[in-house]
């Protein structure tokens, strides 16, 4: 094993964080070291945590970690955010997130965005959570932004989803609260102190309701917990204990169910598909680039000549057996 | 040229819409069709809408269909829903959005909703574009929400991209803005008769008074409009219609300045990149699947035999000459 794979297994900050920042960067050299990192059997419950902008995600994971802390457990946060397409770079940057826990060693949070290849950030949230595991962590908390398809990919790597819903943000929500059905395991609704709750509330149970029908073999009823105002320290602290709890039942429930191993396998199979891409398709392009057929190929698509599905037929014939 | 590809070319609403949802599908033999489409030199004016969740953007978009359609433009628009990882298929149907257009043959709407490969919703947005350039429509409207890689991936397909926002949504919407701010061309402030909108519109005045210093080559000054209630009627029409405007203005400049070209080569190569998936990665993963390689793949994985890495490259050495 090699000296970067030791780091990482005695749980060296420095050296995760620096192995990640590759990883987003596409570094080349990362593959070899997490060949290794991949085979070590991690034991890590992952946590997602989804929802859309202003759903005051950040608070909320802030005081889980508080909530983990308190358990003894160690902590790993991966935060996705909205990334602009020119820097690549995340825009909070770690240093703003999760501030009251910056001085405990057992706490490990990053940030991560990436811009370039289809499906990128999804394969560096993968391998970034097996660092993760790699490191003992005992709970690793995935934080998205937003409920696009790219989200669904990186809430996949998770075992257990948390989706955060607000009151009052619009009849549009209603719409994207049906598609959060399918990958929520807990909801919380925040804010719960503001108009609308009641109303959201008695909605989402509605909808668990007529969901739950559906699927006689689920036997996870998804639970709706209402967290109030972070400006009632003691009372915001209960109410995130209890999703704690609720967190920890759910993974007690797909382990007891053998549900965590299909999940794995998903996850597993996601993976690979990633490698395929990085294996297969990325040196053809990159051959195409360094051998300076791209752009000729570029200027025949937009004249016309040609049409994209020929000329990747074409350049199959020449790369494929 | 075949039956299907001449009727998309006569405007036909019944074989575009099924065209359309069999490339969702991703059923094979929508490739040869799309390969006559691609080569028809469509000239439409690819308009971007994004914006979170709640940003009112369908109302928006319902009235920009109005603005056009007073001008005599054809309109084709496609709108991006978050989807049921299960279902695959769009929340918000065709039928509940922009009722008030249904009666007219000259407003071609769909919501498009891939799960599925990596990429295929991006694909999937391209070649309904492709489909509503052929059909002759002036106007093609791309309706996306929320803000993450996979928007972004969406609205490159754009050439004037607006993106609308809201007041009092957040510090989190802060740092959004701050993404959007290297896709926008046009800024939106909706519901501006709210609390927050003067402080928002000030504050996106900054940031683009701050990025235009960059970069001195771009002459265009991203504007910052405000649009008021929609229960305003005439008001609503006639801030809508400046909007409008404003997107024709920003086509003049593309095409004056000769970015149009660079726009559209970008558009190309990232639809080549989907090609390339399509008719190299897809059958080698068509393949293993077959020949039920696929699963013990799997098995290794789950059972750390093997990284995905070492397998990816197993694989490549068997396909790739």
């Amino acid at each position: 094993m090699n000296e970067i794979s030791k780091k990482i297994l005695e749980g060296n900050i420095r050296t995760a964080s620096h192995l990640i920042r590759n990883i987003e960067d596409k570094m080349p050299e990362t593959d070899e070291i997490m060949k290794e990192i991949f085979k070590v059997k991690g034991n890590s419950h992952v946590i997602g945590l989804t929802g859309a902008p202003g759903a005051g995600k950040s608070t909320l994971t802030d005081e889980i970690i508080t909530a983990f802390r308190k358990k003894n457990n160690t902590i790993g946060v991966l935060a996705v955010d909205p990334t602009s397409p020119f820097t690549g770079g995340a825009i909070l940057g770690d240093r703003i997130r999760m501030m009251s826990h910056a001085s405990d060693k057992d706490v490990f949070v990053r940030s991560l965005a990436t811009r370039g290849a289809t499906g990128g950030l999804s394969k560096a949230v993968g391998e970034a959570i097996y660092i993760l595991e790699a490191m003992g962590k005992d709970k690793v908390i995935v934080e998205t932004c937003g409920v696009g398809q790219q989200e669904v990919d990186i809430i996949d790597h998770a075992q257990t989803v948390v989706v955060v819903l607000v009151p009052g943000m619009g009849d549009e929500v209603q719409a994207i609260k049906a598609g959060l059905m399918e990958i929520a395991d807990i909801f919380v609704i925040n804010k719960a102190d503001r108009d609308g709750a009641d109303k959201l509330y008695r909605e989402l149970i509605n909808m668990i309701s007529m969901s739950s029908k559906k699927s006689d073999s689920n036997l996870w009823e998804i639970p709706v917990l209402r967290i109030g105002n972070f400006k009632e320290p003691k009372k915001f602290s209960e109410e995130v204990e209890k999703l704690c709890n609720k967190i920890e039942e759910h993974y007690e429930y797909l382990y007891q169910n053998k549900l965590l191993s299909t999940k794995i396998r998903q996850k597993t199979k996601a993976e690979f598909k990633e490698a395929l891409w990085a294996k297969i398709l990325e040196p053809i392009l990159n051959n195409l680039i360094e051998e300076n057929k791209m752009e000729s190929m570029i200027d025949k698509l937009t004249n016309k000549e040609t049409d994209p599905y020929t000329l990747a037929e074409e350049v199959a014939k020449q790369y494929l057996i």
